[in-house]
């Protein structure tokens, strides 16, 4: 049986998931045996920030992972709600998760909040991030440009488009009125 | 009985109730048979972007249906809490509403998110928005100006005036201190 | 404009709405010029306790209303989600409903906590409860009797089998698993 | 790419994982190109009726399909806070999952809840049910009995042995202090 | 500075605090520079079960504290909401208090919950507990009977009294409507 | 017995306890007999705006009146989780607290919706607020400068470099990617 030193843990919001996320994961597919992907704010959708669901970023990592030709049956998908951001926080994660020693991430609070739980943070190898962002990307998409294509993987862009994610998100960021779109 | 096809449903803050959202009210009334307005955020109050309570924003919605002539027996209100926004947001809506097949807003998110579960989503006739904004409102209030005024049904004017608002807003916008507010 | 005095305000969950709350609705007509409704649990349907869903129990009231020849205009429906019980639930009520002086209600707890927040609680002309109680008539309901017909006021009756309330209850009655059905 | 018509899903709590449930993957397996389940109840644990964490849920799983040399890359697993049973539950089921024509259920209520939102609901064939129960075995566990092994996979005995699952319920059935529990 | 070492964590509901609470309270006094008492299920009164507010609870720790003539100094207050029981809740305890070593108890599962998170769990001296139960209590207290006050601190019979706990107990105990109380 | 009108209330986040608090808590000190801290967004840490656990914030707070000795007898702590503003919070803080008649706080909006609620609002000697704001002192910190000593009393600068706060702090404000850090 797979044990908790042949796990390793990835959290992010994958809105949408691009080539940096892309990198960390093939990373933790030659390190470990099992990966198990955290999509979180699985709870939010339809706004500026997080405009894809839950189940539209599951597809945009499995289809990534397809078409990279690593074996799906590595992988371990967990959805979890939006939370306040807390060392509690972690313990959310351990209550979703089969249970795992590492955790790779870049982003410096969620190392922070896990180092200081007890687990094992991984740093991976370093690659130019440039505009390799959510926010980049979501505006490279709202202002009609067409770069957003090459900073995500292939089946990334084809679900995107499938699902008029272009249109989705031209109108969350075209008017946004305050607070307003919080109501809904 | 009045059935789905008779009903449409309008969704905003009313913060404060503004001629804008009064002509679709009217627009409203004029092509059904029963009108749900839904009082969105309703749990929030007593902050700068949503000063008054949801019980004091029916109170605007029915003091400026019987300032208009139009008959209240036609008026459903619901009030709906603060939610993540969502397209499962939309459910709470049909969760908490009778059945209806219109959707009256102006708001592109509240159209996208309702047009996506299949409800028929009206645009109202284009009156020139300007000034007929919460936002713009507030804001007036609390620079001490007497313009926003002309921008409210009387009978809101009245009720702003009754519960001592324009010192509410006033105090809600001075001091700001950094997430501070949140704590009660 | 309708002031303080002039609304009572009356809660209850309308599981379905029974010559109980009619009488209690009726005799608050009688009495005062705005009477506010507040349907409680609102976010909560499909459970055995809770069939209905806010919408539905609306057009229960509304419904009955008319066919009881009452005035719709001097209603006020407010919707209010599941929440713990306290004596700051009160507050909730508060927050969502135009201001109100009197409460009108037989549940002894409610009674308990709007006195201890300083409402004036009416009680209503003591009707014999007898089987107008939705525990007795969701049971009713469940063991194919037609009875439950009887306690109810005849719209009501009508719009739980349009909507195909019986079969609902029957079904929500019917295979309990332990603590299941609260997943979905 | 996988589309709509060639997924189907699964909800359960999987309190634990025992035959019932594995002879419904089994047929979504045969019948499917991919299979959702859900873990439900996800944020909750360490209770007399929900002994185990999600993360302990979806090793169940896992290891289950693994021993039963069915393929894991068709599965997708998504993780489900606890929610109060409405209509309005199917859509964040379908907010968390990559989009489903097909639920595959014997929960009568669940069956109903997904019918009325337009989903197709498909009986697996009727196996009978006997003690395939999440209480009937975690009753056997907490009276000391091993009569359960053989009501689960051997790979759920073997990992609820491994995280000393038996001494867990054990010690959850002994002392139910009245509400106690659900104060940590 | 008073360290890790030198503090023991007792959580508890208190409703309300009897002898056997007191008696723990003791046991840490004599054996701790810090006592950190976390009054749970904060959020909720009003209810059969939850009769006091945490205020009131806290009232009832502090005059028992004085009356046995221990000094206030010592003690930390902290209000816990109502949490799904979870291992994830240890986290909650962890993050709400001054950080502690030593866990006295003498409920199952908050030991077990504890101990897994790797926390002491010391066990008070074994006291017969008999009828040192808050079900107990509040029952005798419903009943009309005046036994309960040998069942708890002087102090705590005196708070009851003055707040009219007896009524408030007997009228919550009296019609208990299915779910009902629950509403407001 | 102490009794309502020998109790004030303070409520603050305290993200960090700097001389503005210490102030406002002598005064208290001085006027009343017993002090009631609340600790507002006790359910954040590890935020830019909140870094700080509720539990190390008592600790400032405990450490900080030792200091100065002031008796910690007089003291009782309160833990409020993260509230949305609105009227209704102030009936939280009335169930969580023992029973007060006195407010005093700086922080207008807290002083507005407790004086709506009937409580008396006490105004602390003007003392020159300066640079004593919790985002002043944060962003020194961030920025590397030791001058924010100066701005809290000297058990705060040593609990916060005990816990290796600075770095927590540089962390937190160093890559904010946008709404990320909501995420874990």
């Amino acid at each position: 049986m797979v044990g908790v030193d042949d796990r390793c843990m990835m959290i992010a919001r994958f809105q949408p998931l691009h080539y940096g996320h892309f990198n960390v994961i093939k990373y933790c597919y030659e390190k470990f045996k099992e990966v198990i992907i955290i999509v979180g704010m699985a709870s939010q959708s339809h706004t500026p920030e997080n405009p894809f669901t839950a189940g539209e970023r599951i597809e945009m990592i499995r289809e990534t992972i397809k078409w990279a030709k690593l074996p799906l049956d590595k992988l371990i998908t967990v959805t979890l709600p939006t939370l306040e951001v807390s060392r509690a926080a972690v313990h959310y994660v351990k209550l979703y998760s089969p249970p795992f020693k590492y955790v790779v991430t870049l982003n410096p609070i969620i190392q922070r909040i896990f180092i200081e739980e007890g687990y094992h943070v991984i740093q991976p190898p370093i690659v130019e991030r440039g505009n390799y962002r959510g926010t980049v990307i979501r505006k490279l998409i709202a202002n009609g440009s067409d770069e957003w294509k090459k900073l995500v993987p292939p089946p990334v862009a084809e679900i995107i488009e499938r699902i008029d994610g272009i249109n989705r998100i031209r109108m969350l960021y075209k008017e946004k009125l305050p607070g307003y779109y919080v109501t809904v």
